[in-house]
């Protein structure tokens, strides 16, 4: 694939993740009958969150997400037609699934790689790529009032940070760009995607809980 | 008005919007019976959260806030006054709620035009006034263990994000700084004081919220 | 002490504190019965949490923690000890609790000191210190949905903050390094384990809350 039709399809897929995770935004202010407002808020905060957290710990700042009109459009459009159409959105929870995977997928992997580029270890840049796929919707269970679904037993954060693991390590070998982030992107789908359907969940703590 | 006298006026303003924000943040200790620490810590938090949120966004770090003493005692003692006063300040509940929109007025304003003095653009810099405007009241109420209020239905955040826009707008023109500040002001003011006062809500999601 | 015993004490030091603050975090984590990804979160987040905050607001980024592995591998490390062996930590409650105030006096001191180096005055140093010492601890109450801690009473954050304050001032005099970071910490040590053993409280309310 040419140079420039990479890069836009980078762009795309980031912009089809910061979509889909705006739609579970808004879709959780929908639910707990907040205003058409933290729809909008709730939107852009688990579309853009994730990046923004990773932007201001490696001092990539303005984030791009404010210096480029389009990464405030998505979020935003996303969350009007949440508002809108809430009850049909709703009942395509498994294609909520499916994208939402798909954007975790593209963020550990770009996040992990724009770490990376900032100059920063191996270990710190996997971790920073979990950041942003994870970030945007710890901030939205927050704001909404609730514990973080991520942490709920759902494997959710150990795909994205096997699939920034994987990113990171074939980024040190001489494969081209395109496969590294293939490779990452692939790890971290499946992952997910198999934990979702066959219904994984994280180990949980053993004896009494109340020591 | 001289330019001498006119930065005056903007500190004072911002002094006086930082003092109303820190009484809400410390009545919300209060009234959920929390000690002096966390009256003084939430005081703060209000006053000078969404201040704290723009800097580190665009980079412009360490905040005012931080090499400026006054920022700081100005929260501190309007953590301890109302700690002290409580009674009589919460009966004041309409003078609060005046303020409380006075303060928001010049917050997305000032937010805003530095947002814009750092580069970004019109979109861009119109959010990052609404964030300064309520950033610290969502942070009170996160730190407080609520929902935060600006998403519960009142009118809050709307006025801030079109007094910025307004601000930003005409500071594309040749009007002077101080027509342009006051302009966004009146607009977030007005239309604030007006939502308070005739009960006016967002929009809120139709249909089966359990979707 | 030379330099370099006493350079490497400090690390020792630092690692520790955040490696108690970590097992404070995972022990939320089991407490609620979330699973073995939450706890390595809260641990890694109340351990480094506090830096990160004081990093991001000084511009000191990106945050050591995310340059040097150690910091990773600690809190991991800690919460995975803490999940695997809750029961046997959660009865040495005392230990942890004596742990905790000795990480609290130590991240106030070079929280403090942190910031002096990096330009800021006494006040914001001092207060910084204190938020180097408490940060984590509040996002791990903020993210495992309750209010912090801090706020509720028990006297923590008022120990930070003059540990902070001491050492802030002695760094102003021709004091050796070592004898002003010993006295911020035996400050902050002292007053800490005074407060929780004899129950002090800071100030609660007075007059009936709900006004």
């Amino acid at each position: 694939m040419p140079l420039n039709e990479y890069a836009t399809t980078l762009v795309v897929l980031d912009l089809v993740g910061i979509f889909v995770f705006a739609v579970t935004g808004a879709l959780v202010a929908v639910r707990k009958t907040l205003d058409l407002f933290a729809a909008l808020v709730l939107a852009v905060v688990t579309g853009l969150g994730g990046g923004f957290i990773r932007d201001v710990l490696i001092d990539a700042t303005p984030p791009a997400a404010l210096t480029d009109w389009r990464y405030l459009l998505v979020p935003v459009a996303a969350g009007l037609l949440t508002f809108a159409f809430h009850p049909t959105i709703g009942r395509l929870e498994r294609v909520v699934t499916l994208f939402d995977a798909f954007g975790l997928a593209i963020f550990c992997v770009t996040g992990a790689l724009k770490a990376v580029d900032y100059g920063l270890g191996p270990l710190p840049a996997a971790l920073l790529g979990m950041v942003t796929g994870i970030g945007g919707g710890v901030l939205r269970d927050v704001l909404a009032g609730r514990v973080p679904v991520v942490f709920e037993g759902a494997l959710y954060a150990t795909p994205a940070l096997a699939g920034a693991a994987v990113a990171v390590a074939l980024d040190r070998t001489d494969l081209p760009l395109v496969v590294v982030a293939a490779s990452g992107f692939s790890v971290c789908l499946g992952w997910r995607l198999l934990a979702a359907v066959r219904g994984w969940r994280a180990p949980m703590p053993k004896g009494p809980a109340n020591v």
